[in-house]
């Protein structure tokens, strides 16, 4: 089983591999820099469905038998999968997976969730509890705008500090097995909140929760930001990303030359008008699926730390002018097996 | 680690005990039937706070602590918590754990999440993962009613089919050790859903899922209902129980004698206007609280299959006519470390 390491480290023992994994987009997406990456590009954000959370459950489906048909395996080869969305009740995952037959541990930590999900498969799976796991998150333009914000069609205009939800999904096949790239580590988050009550400015409310994760990941293990070729958080966006630096940068610790975000990377900030950089469960999930997994596969990255973060709101919750706790979990993802530690 | 038994059952290895529990209700809690197991009963079901949803958060804290308080044990014992409950983006579990510093994996599972979080914390601990962990579920009837069908003040009138979500919330600490009650296999459930539609007869929607769950843990462990003394569902009601019980019996496996469930059990019917029945995270998980752990611990009961059921809707896809999508996780709690298998 993995190794705990101080208070929420785990180091893994086995030899654990993701061994494969999809991205699907929409239009936007498919506009943005990682275009060319994803498995799947559908323009129509309907994806021939009549509602906006059967588009999402739609592409979840869609993701998930991509991932497997890039693993060559199908739904009875799977022992389980972690998932979960942005959606009140989780419906775009529960929907999206009633069919496959999977068993299904229904997870909700906003847009950390991929992490949690892969956390949590990778600790199954190392410990010999279970023989492949998956792990897939969503999130949709349209259903978060009209749940989290307004409805499109009352033109609300965004303010700059907002972020962009990404209409896409991500999905991952892990096992034991000797291919990179490999899930060498990973940290549970816990729940910070340092006061923050603007939900048009979320990336500053997570980036407390991603400082605390990243400075405890570091003291645990021992290491240091420059051991790591990239730390990819997912989504703080412009403002939070800035964040996040100066936080750590009180502790001694300068992640600046190492870190990205993956609402950074989804979206060219330039050209198409998404303020502060793209969010959602389906953000980071699919910049993993569509950049990060096969640059860690092809050696382009040879240690990634990639740690999405979600804030745990409600729009209840924010009309009774409660603040904005954070979370964020932590997974390490190699080229190589050995060596750092 | 636990031992895999065909497609979704695992068998505990190690002596897996839960050293400490604890439930907490409100006032139609504390007339019913089971008070005076409950820890806590707090009259007062705003809890002392100025909304609905504040106050089911600080009824998820006082349940952590008084879990916490009757291990001896505090925050800082716990190596994770397994949590999550009704509320959209499950903020009553957020808000409730934000000061407690536990690495926390949130879950959605409907009313389902009580198992589904004391089968990961027990998959964990089985594999020497994690020494301790807990689990910990919450509802309550004014932020339910309001988020899922209507608000109080409208003073909708409710068919007899519906089910009373309770004010309460229950929580557990596991580890390895030898004392009674013992969780001794688990099993993980999938998505089921037979089409029914009617949000307000939720447990027909999940009584295909129960009788999933159920019938493939009896095949994975060649066990047959007789061999329990108790079969808890959480939480048919009297509709869905009747229908979980003619399901299995067209498969020739009778739990009649052996069903009850946690619905059933948590209110007087009769006296206490609830028509179908409790329901809701907390319904389940302070049934077990405050009666099945108990019992268990003294060996009035031996051996309990607990299966809280979940209702895998929400508002919006009610509105869209979806069908209601159900799951259903096991925890098998024995008094016994062994036998039967």
């Amino acid at each position: 089983m993995a190794k705990k390491q101080g208070k929420q480290t785990y180091l893994m023992q086995q030899c654990l591999t993701v061994r494969a994994w999809a991205a699907v987009g929409s239009k936007k997406e498919g506009q943005g820099p990682l275009a060319s990456g994803f498995d799947l590009i559908e323009p129509d954000s309907t994806f021939g469905q009549d509602s906006w959370e059967k588009a999402e459950s739609r592409m979840v489906s869609l993701t998930v038998a991509k991932a497997l048909s890039n693993a060559a395996l199908t739904y009875e080869d799977i022992d389980c999968i972690f998932a979960g969305d942005l959606l009140n009740q989780c419906v775009g995952t529960t929907f999206g997976l009633r069919d496959s037959g999977i068993p299904l541990f229904g997870l909700y930590g906003a847009c950390s969730t991929m992490a949690e999900g892969m956390l949590l498969a990778s600790l199954l799976v190392d410990s010999q509890t279970v023989r492949r796991a998956m792990a897939v998150t969503s999130s949709h333009f349209c259903t978060a705008e009209r749940q989290y914000r307004f409805p499109l069609e009352y033109g609300s205009v965004r303010p700059p500090s907002a972020q962009w939800t990404a209409t896409a999904s991500g999905a991952v096949v892990l096992e034991e097995g000797n291919q990179p790239p490999y899930l060498r580590a990973a940290a549970v988050g816990t729940v910070e909140d340092l006061g923050v009550t603007d939900q048009n400015n979320m990336g500053a409310a997570m980036a407390p929760a991603a400082a605390a994760t990243l400075r405890r990941f570091f003291a645990d293990t021992n290491t240091s930001p420059e051991q790591f070729d990239l730390i990819a958080t997912g989504d703080l966006g412009a403002i939070g990303s800035q964040l996040l630096v100066e936080l750590l940068q009180r502790d001694g610790i300068d992640i600046k030359s190492r870190h990205t975000d993956c609402g950074l990377l989804i979206y060219d900030r330039q050209k198409q008008d998404v303020h502060s950089g793209g969010s959602g469960c389906g953000c980071s999930a699919s910049v993993l699926g569509s950049y990060l997994l096969p640059s860690l596969r092809d050696g382009k990255i040879r240690n990634l730390l990639f740690m999405p973060t979600g804030a745990l709101l409600s729009p209840t919750t924010v009309q009774q002018k409660e603040s904005i706790p954070g979370i964020a979990h932590l997974v390490w993802l190699s080229h190589e097996k050995e060596g750092i530690l």
